[in-house]
């Protein structure tokens, strides 16, 4: 890639902070040489944004990613048109927000998918608003069909087997299959990501691992696994396995089902967990800190998740590996 | 209590550094008067091990506990006779170590429930020393029957509902029934040692504990703890609850299986964990650390964490508190 990735940002939730990071990560000048930043969402909305950020940038609208042209810093927006900002007070959840986002997640996925873009950064929205639209049974239904997400937050890399499903589902859904299944992407995108040789540590089902299917449902995937030249360990026991990446000894870690390694993101690296999808041709991964209705508007919201967000996928898409920025 | 705690000390595997760290904790001379200290053990493992860790205290026999004169620093050993330390290399593991071990234990036990002694903290033992008795199938038969285990660790109180048992048995030992057990035995044991009104926090099973087995299972128990005066909160969803924790807002938590507090230990705090036993009339507390045959006799192990399980053992017998040493 011989120029800087096209990163294109969905600014969230109209009525939260996401307008805001916005413009101020690429306000910050830090993006430079980074990757090349794209809003979607509503101009309005932007310009509000940016007056009440003290971002003084110009902001150009463009109804098509073609249109774009690389050049000197602006904020260029991706505007499908028909959101009122007018109707749009800070801090309050709507149907018309919410369907909103809906469709600029929709123009961020299809562009993503047709290679118009190389990653995508999904600002903060509000499960008010989309469940308001009726379209929309909770939050999780925004995560793409066929993906994992990967955390990477306090040092540490995790992909969880699965997320919000009962436990006894979630060690049900440990098989052999889907165990290869997610070590096969996970390596191949943090190969094609730039980490060399990326040791995947699996975590057990069970106390130490130590029981029957530990061994036999996780044992034969990792076998499978390092057959085909992946370098996976494991079973290996759920309380000793995060201390053992902290140190050194495994790039990416494997859990058994969410909690298992929510437990160690949410207690240790409680502030800038990033969340990476496993299983698209393009770079997808949300801000950690949600829409943040209480502080919408005031012009003080923090924007480093942002720029931390913009910068990972920018350099995972550029393949210059995990940095920790 | 008007006189320090009777802290009994069971030495551990003779072929480790169990003997080792005991003494040299004695004559640290940071027990006084915080609790009158007896060895449980063999004296000529404990001559042994005085002489290799340079300890100049006199060393006294005892035959019975009934014996034991309070009085100038001394290091007196209640030893039943019948260990020959000539036969006891260190570093090796032994079925004579582990009948000897077997039997300073049950002393310790039957002490404790006689009320001869406040507090017992087991010095560390050797797995193999005691599989080779033919009479323990695996070190977990050492936990007294019918108690739950009490982490100490980074600032947290963690009681799991089950330890070793696979996860899908874990999940179905999460009755009502149980963690009404268990809350009122950690609410009775905090208050006796020194915790005015214990802030309880209950995990959830589920991811966000929002899954209808949270509230049907441990809603009812946290209601009818509640009617008893207990300050019991939950289900709460298992990644947050330790960061509350953390941050002051409880004083203890009762997860649902090993590893949903396992991990937070041994990921978070892993020097210093100390195990409480709940259920016993007196303080039965387990020393964080192996018989580390590797060091053992060489006169180099590190006695802090004897000395700290000591004084914790002391402080909850003498009912001060959980005082972070």
């Amino acid at each position: 890639m011989t120029q800087p990735p096209l990163i294109a940002i969905m600014i969230g939730d109209p009525a939260g902070i996401g307008p805001e990071v916005a413009v101020k990560a690429l306000a910050s000048g830090e993006l430079a040489g980074v990757c090349e930043p794209l809003l979607i969402g509503d101009t309005g909305v932007v310009r509000r944004a940016a007056a009440q950020g003290g971002v003084g940038l110009p902001i150009e609208t463009l109804n098509s990613v073609t249109q774009l042209v690389r050049g000197p810093q602006a904020i260029r927006v991706l505007d499908p048109g028909g959101f009122d900002v007018a109707g749009c007070p800070f801090g309050q959840a709507s149907a018309t927000s919410g369907h909103a986002v809906l469709d600029w997640i929709r123009i961020g996925y299809e562009l993503g998918a047709a290679g118009g873009i190389q990653g995508l950064v999904m600002g903060p929205v509000d499960s008010d608003s989309l469940k308001q639209t009726g379209k929309m049974p909770d939050i999780d239904a925004l995560q793409p069909d066929g993906t994992f997400m990967l955390r990477l937050a306090a040092g540490l890399r995790i992909v969880p087997l699965s997320e919000h499903v009962g436990l006894v589902q979630a060690i049900a859904l440990v098989t052999t299959e889907r165990l290869l299944h997610v070590l096969n992407l996970l390596h191949d995108h943090l190969t094609k990501w730039g980490v060399a040789k990326p040791r995947i540590a699996v975590a057990g089902i069970n106390p130490h691992a130590m029981f029957a299917e530990d061994r036999l449902r996780i044992g034969p995937a990792i076998d499978a696994a390092r057959a085909r030249g992946i370098d996976a360990h494991g079973p290996i026991g759920p309380d000793t396995v995060f201390r053992m990446a902290l140190d050194g000894r495994y790039d990416a870690i494997i859990t058994m089902y969410h909690d298992q390694g929510q437990i160690v993101v949410k207690t240790v690296g409680f502030e800038g967990a990033c969340t990476v999808y496993l299983g698209l041709p393009y770079v997808l991964l949300n801000v950690p800190h949600g829409s943040a209705f209480d502080i919408a508007g005031k012009g003080v919201a923090q924007h480093l998740s942002m720029l931390a967000a913009i910068k990972t996928a920018a350099n995972l898409a550029a393949g210059r590996g995990i940095v920790l920025s």
